[in-house]
């Protein structure tokens, strides 16, 4: 969770990682207890004892801490699915892999905290960069595993790669966006398995 | 908009059909003016001229009268998705046709109108019988058309017809659930042709 990846604003010298760090580890603390909706710059500069024209020196909003946090959430979900591909053996296994890495985890790092959860709707609703950037490196992903599958003869190669992929990532986004995951907790248990069938049904050469 | 279909309370004469109608119709023009959840019984009353202890002999509650709204609305696209498959031909085309008919016509019930999509909203949070017999009903259309491409030499048939109908019926979920059509906007276009190639491509012998 205190991973940072990118930074928005220009650097400022040699200790600005570790102080925004710091931001993000203590703003993630602050709304996973009290939401992050409720929560403005100034309760959350009281809260971790900064003034809030410091915190405004790394951060130029509310949404640019709630993006930060939301890309580490989705960098540690990513980072879940890309272990789970590379353990399993052959394509079809890296696909099967996937679909349940991706419910697994996405279950567990949004439902478990419902605060932080708050967090990752709003990206959702308001199409955060930091969201639309996981949904292209899943992507990515995705297409690799299918690339492996039509070089090892796995999978056919009649379908237009795009298409393929752009087809099974459809499948799986309701359970990769947190807002529809929350309406398929009845089918969560089957749906990997399930789904993940068809898709490589689909697949065959 | 005015069908009624089913009666859970029993029948008390030969003019009830006709009341519980001119109730509906009622309470669905006055729902859709001022929201399902904002108006209670007694105003519906007032607005429609009866009494509300007329209204509450046809309808134990304002849930009642919601339930037969949705039951209408449901019953209105799933009669636009019969229509587009029985006009099709052959059973890959009737399940292109299912997909594209489910998308379009959900869309247009629940979104030309934000207020009757508040109740089928309502609906589809609390698992009322009227989404529940629907979902049924589309999962019932899906296994006839598998079942027909079985017996056509179209469609595979090593995979359990059980699971093949589970697996497809979750590839549609997303479209029919309104909850979850709402996040999907970005995707209505394209959906339908690339989920159903899919599904195609699963079912090839």
């Amino acid at each position: 969770m205190t991973k940072t990846t990118t930074s928005p604003t220009p650097a400022r010298g040699p200790a600005e990682h570790d102080v925004r760090d710091q931001i993000v580890a203590a703003a993630t603390e602050h709304f996973s207890r009290y939401g992050y909706e409720k929560t403005t710059v100034s309760d959350l500069a009281k809260a971790i004892g900064f003034s809030k024209a410091y915190i405004y020196k790394f951060f130029e909003s509310k949404q640019a801490i709630g993006e930060m946090i939301c890309t580490n959430c989705l960098a540690e979900i990513e980072a879940t699915v890309v272990a789970a591909v590379e353990q399993a053996d052959g394509p079809p296994e890296k696909l099967r892999r996937m679909f349940k890495a991706i419910v697994e985890s996405s279950l567990r790092l949004f439902f478990q905290d419902r605060k932080l959860y708050e967090i990752a709707a709003s990206a959702a609703t308001e199409g955060w960069q930091s969201t639309l950037a996981y949904e292209q490196r899943i992507q990515a992903l995705l297409r690799d595993i299918l690339q492996q599958g039509r070089h090892s003869g796995d999978f056919e190669r009649r379908t237009p790669l795009d298409e393929t992929t752009m087809a099974i990532y459809l499948v799986m986004r309701p359970y990769l966006n947190p807002l529809i995951l929350q309406h398929s907790f009845d089918h969560v248990e089957e749906a990997p398995a399930r789904l993940s069938g068809l898709v490589l049904r689909s697949l065959s050469p």
